[in-house]
């Protein structure tokens, strides 16, 4: 992974999966502002939302792991060389065991969805799990570098162990809003992090930087920041964007407003729905 | 910024803000404490407070921003100099990264009163965010100083953080009069060590200070605590003060009280409180 | 404890225990969750699995300790040499220290679940200082060792830590079942790490172990994260299975139902059962 | 106080200080849980045992710093040597700080029992900022000293901001009997330990201690967790002893039951307890 591509990958994921929290949390929470006290069940829509992302999880973890182990210069499934005596191909086994988190955290969120037997949080905490597997692992491999590149994986872990500490305060804070769009922000704020990265120690044009220098370790840490408001910003337009459109969509009674037309009580929604928008 | 007023500066706008937010949230807990129970409406004249305290804090940070570029010797909205290979005055780009974030935070406030779409929460959150990107990029700004330097800049990120870690919980309990005014007091806490930081290492008269005599750094440590207990005196005094002057006004049927009067159940307002002072 | 069996033991001890921690809660969660609102309650099987826990719990801290001070080279009561002017075999006192807290908690359950007095949370905040004091001994434990050595110690105190803070927690939030369940995996993890601790510093067969090579250390890290995840997986296996064994039990109309059966209410409660394994 | 008694003197008084809230809040438990719902006045003697604990507080804080600053070697409130350009004798100016928060935070204490008007829970903020700031001029106090010195006082900062944490938390649950003891056993701790540092630094009979000695540490370490377990046990045991006799006292139908009598539902509260002694 020590090439440009290599924090490319990694970073579209967690661009993608960021703007699809963004986009999930606030059709949740539209829904669950604008529904009658009475109502209680979740649409099928939710339903499969979550289906659907647990199962992209497991694929991309199983995929990814495969990769890892079965890529030309990989460990192809060899863990100890004892002829050299050493460990083959560290660095891969490593990515592998994060992949294996999230692919948990998948299988947390399909069987939360699947069964009522499964207690409510476990997706949250199995996904604050993988993210601390994600740092703590990170955290090991950044010693014995050169300052800026330990430096610029250091800001990594800011975005790490914040999303897995909001993400564990989840567990018990169900359906805060709030929360939720954080989770997205520091996804996203990961995602763009790791171009970052990628740029900076994989120029794709221009001079090396030098990794040793104060005032790039300076420049990167106020860059992180901006990154952080860029994200904060996206994650607001997001907001903003989606509210807007389920809410000019279902006001004019159209068919789409996210499925929940099937549910035998959609003419009381659609009644609370109007008198609302006659409040405002 | 390496001269005594470029201390004294932020340090006022911090002290003012801490003080209009003791006084802001004295009025808005006087308010919660003596309403009946039925009425919910926040009064417009709390509204308004919100949108003045939120504009100002915008066009400060635009202000702010645009004196760090285009001063005399600013980076004129340059970042890097091709042609020395060199980051041009970052210290002034991290400052105006600051005043972004704290203007960011006024944006949200804005929003939050404009429209019931924004999620209860969110002006904390961006208010605790802004606290901790200026502590984050302090943190990164002390390395290589002297000794008294750096001690007196660490001590400055115990109020910064502080602050940050006691906005954030205010995300979850709101209306706290306590957390409210924890706030104010390490707002005002931050503004007056400020002003210190400008003394002690920008004498207006007498000697220079030793910056590596231990002695120095004791005195130092122990001066943050008195710096505490005088904001600790200053909010609750602010508090007492506030609380005394509305209780008299609104006990005399003066027409003040913070424009209450103009909402349509004032008058069920008025006996609440006569009945209230009967029972004093 | 210089050996393979002196981790081993506390090993398998920890491993019964967290899975013993799951059984339990997991039949309190079914409990809890399948009885009607009005019965409060608790069953007298439960209270007798506590008392049972606590007995065994104060048991084996107190053989511990008489075992750490009168085996052939232990202390014998003797904490200071006077003649040698040293400590003799503090290591065995510390382990006693550590089996003390751990009886102390025994005691705390026993009590809490004798009388009505003791206040609702003790037993979880003896539990919780318990692993702490475990954590703070084996901190100042670590300090010069070789880099390996030391860093496997370190990793076991995240487990250590973590639980000490997952359980205090719990003082505050009862009968959360996420929180019990991790409680349980984290001392499974602990469990666990003690046999890995063991195999890595005394292996049984094949070479030693390099304790300065920076790859040995990187596997380690790695390894952790592998033995979190069977503990996950084993929690979750134990969780499903005693769950499905409860309900196929109690669905037949068995006898078995942990003893519920002789309270006077349980002919609603089965009426509750069916009804809802209708509604599935 | 680099002598035994200056460390003794603290250590009698957090002691005595553990101790009494120990029994003050099995009394005010006692009442919380033994009174019917309807009734929510304090009774008046609890806020006269507060008007004494604060009012001693507050002398003894006046007194403290009375003499730190004039004792023959004291500072005699002279702050700067002008003629030798040094800090005068700023180790009695560090404990006057530390007195100083003490008694603001009596004063909190004071004024949260005189006024409704002083909200809720700023007692508690009080006395976790003066635990917090006792702390924070002990951690810099620390350095440049022999390890057993230094550390001895660094597991004096567990149990002081051990307290501090524990304190703040009680800001935000009130009347919560666990938080309660732990801050009457975290008093406790520190009151023996004082007396600990005292005995290790300056013997009062024997050989001085070794004070680089790693066994020496090793020792005070495990010793730190014998003061944990001794305070548990006196909380725990005053607990009972005061539960104990409260019951029995007012069980009987005497007088004493701290002056619960005197106000006019008493004859409701009687009744209500002998239906709960009939139950048990």
């Amino acid at each position: 992974m020590a090439n440009f591509g290599g924090h490319a990958i990694p970073g579209t994921f967690f661009l993608f999966y960021g703007f699809w929290l963004a986009v999930k949390h606030t059709l949740q929470h539209y829904w669950r502002t604008n529904q009658p006290k009475g109502r209680q069940i979740v649409p099928p829509s939710f339903k499969r939302m979550d289906y659907i992302e647990g199962g992209l999880k497991i694929f991309a973890a199983f995929v990814g792991i495969m990769v890892e182990q079965f890529v030309v210069d990989g460990p192809h499934a060899r863990l100890y060389d004892t002829e050299n005596k050493s460990w083959v191909k560290l660095m891969n086994w490593q990515h592998g065991t994060m992949y294996l988190f999230f692919g948990i955290s998948g299988i947390a969120l399909v069987a939360s969805n699947a069964s009522k037997m499964v207690p409510v949080g476990v997706d949250r905490l199995a996904l604050s799990l993988a993210l601390f597997v994600e740092g703590f692992l990170f955290y090991f491999h950044v010693h014995n570098r050169p300052p800026l590149d330990a430096h610029i994986h250091t800001l990594l872990l800011v975005a790490v162990f914040g999303g897995s500490a909001s993400t564990m305060l989840e567990v018990f804070m169900r359906d805060n809003i709030v929360l939720e769009l954080l989770r997205a922000c520091l996804f996203i704020l990961q995602g763009s992090w790791f171009y970052q990265i990628g740029f900076v120690l994989y120029p794709l044009s221009g001079p090396e930087w030098d990794l040793t220098k104060h005032n790039n370790i300076m420049f990167v840490t106020m860059c992180f920041c901006w990154h952080m408001a860029v994200a904060l910003l996206s994650v607001a337009g997001t907001f903003a964007v989606v509210l807007f459109t389920v809410k000019r969509l279902s006001g004019k009674g159209h068919d789409i407003e996210i499925g929940m037309r099937k549910t035998s009580s959609s003419s009381n929604y659609q009644k609370a729905l109007l008198e609302q928008s006659d409040e405002e």
